[in-house]
């Protein structure tokens, strides 16, 4: 199957300025892609407008069938939501082959590809990507049960990916971060053009993936106050092994409390400002394996 | 004079964590300062709630005797300021010494003293403070016109600083900071018993202040988007010198601006997230030398 139409979308968490100015930019730049069909679009307008993450809810939840079907749902998003899908969508019978979503985070997490589908086609695209760069990740993360509906604006069209660069703060824009996330669009269209034109190169016959595992909370006090930071060992650390007994936080008394964990994990989104909101301290991931698919030609 | 009645005040900007959790950390510790009188205070609770440097204008700006005059100001932050004056001054007349005002900032601004005011005992502390540690500069905001008052929180009592640390997000608490904030108030509380008892080391001759001269904008379209961001040379440069021609800006079109500044210049607050709502890209300071005054016993 050739991709044909592709969505590149930023500003769908209106705080994440990379994103929306790579698209400004791309709409005033000479399109090069020419058997492409590229479509820009900035998700999340008034978020935007106000440089907040989003006005009434995360709109990069927003995309579960039932809710994109539930048409008395009253929040801004919900209603973004519905408009993305009419345009880029319906979900399901996507006239977008193609959506590339521009995130960044606070975290140290490099330039991490997160898929919400882990197709051949998408495989292949991290294994791509995986070597072209160094300090690139490949993040999965699996529906809530085997088969459920994924809620990612990314989840509309058959393939897709979410490009997150970090660490930056929310607000602004950093020369590093706009140009990881530049190149990784870049190399994202060229295994588009060489998918569709049949000629992708040899690929490793296997790539690692973390795949999300489970959610650490903050410690708090009775009133839901955090009571504890991220300690200095574990801080900047995303995608390193942590092993049981490894210190993970450090608490307003000055004590230190440890990972419990029996199995090796990896941690990912350490202190990732968005998450603060429901106490979310990092989330663990476990390492998998993949085989790649080779492309005759 | 001594310094008796102290006050230490986080959450001024409520998106501002680091001086959040140090109030709430500093309250449930047991006080080792037996002979000064300090108070803890939060000082913009709303903003703090939801997570935003304000709630309608900047408390840190609330501050003018005008305006804390001025009983119908409609802004959640001018009533906070009223009660903050109430509480802490008033103003001209404060019953506390001493401020100390917790910040920090998306900018590489190590551990920075901002003072609004350079009487004796505030050069005296900036002295201290730079012997004390690597890193640290000493930043004065000069009133708008020579002896205009000055619209900060820490200007209601006849000494103080703010305490800005950087880098680190809005919205989050890293090791470093919270441990760089911590240290300068422990060494803030030590200069303050030392001038108190008359026993303060001789002090360097003079010091190296940074102050204000003026503020550069982001360049921005006909509908004020901001079209370029920080160049790469000049990221993470607080206060390094800026020559004539250096690289600034980095534009959507790929050209690079330069510094037209004839004189060399100290930029500061370089990619400081609070600032892109007024366009300003940085701030540029001058250097100037202070005489610090020795205190015989």
């Amino acid at each position: 199957m050739k991709i044909r139409n592709i969505a590149i979308v930023g500003g769908t968490h209106g705080n994440e300025n990379t994103g929306v100015f790579l698209i400004q930019k791309l709409r005033s730049s000479i399109p090069s892609y020419k058997n492409l069909d590229l479509q820009y679009l900035l998700a999340n307008p008034l978020a935007i407008k106000r440089s907040k993450r989003f006005i009434d809810s995360d709109l990069n939840r927003a995309f579960r069938v039932k809710d994109l079907q539930d048409i008395e749902k009253p929040e801004y998003e919900f209603n973004r939501a519905k408009i993305i899908n009419n345009t880029l969508g319906p979900k399901g019978k996507s006239k977008t082959d193609f959506i590339i979503d521009l995130h960044t985070t606070t975290s140290n997490m490099g330039i991490t590809a997160i898929f919400c589908q882990l197709n051949a086609i998408n495989i292949q695209l991290a294994a791509y990507l995986k070597s072209k760069f160094e300090n690139f990740f490949i993040y999965y993360m699996p529906p809530i049960s085997e088969g459920e509906d994924q809620p990612y604006l990314d989840s509309i069209a058959p393939y897709s990916l979410a490009i997150e660069v970090g660490p930056v703060p929310n607000g602004i824009l950093r020369y590093d971060v706009i140009e990881m996330t530049e190149k990784t669009i870049k190399a994202t269209l060229e295994f588009i053009t060489l998918h569709n034109n049949g000629t992708l190169p040899k690929m490793l016959g296997s790539i690692e993936i973390f795949k999300y595992y489970k959610t650490v909370l903050f410690p708090t006090d009775i009133d839901g106050n955090i009571t504890a930071y991220i300690h200095k060992n574990l801080q900047d650390k995303d995608f390193f092994e942590l092993k049981n007994g490894d210190p993970i936080f450090h608490t307003i008394k000055d004590q230190t409390l440890y990972n419990e964990e029996v199995e090796p994990t990896y941690p990912v989104f350490i202190n990732e400002a968005a998450y603060y909101r429901k106490k979310i301290a990092f989330s663990l991931a476990k390492k998998i394996s993949m085989p790649v698919q080779q492309t005759q030609k």
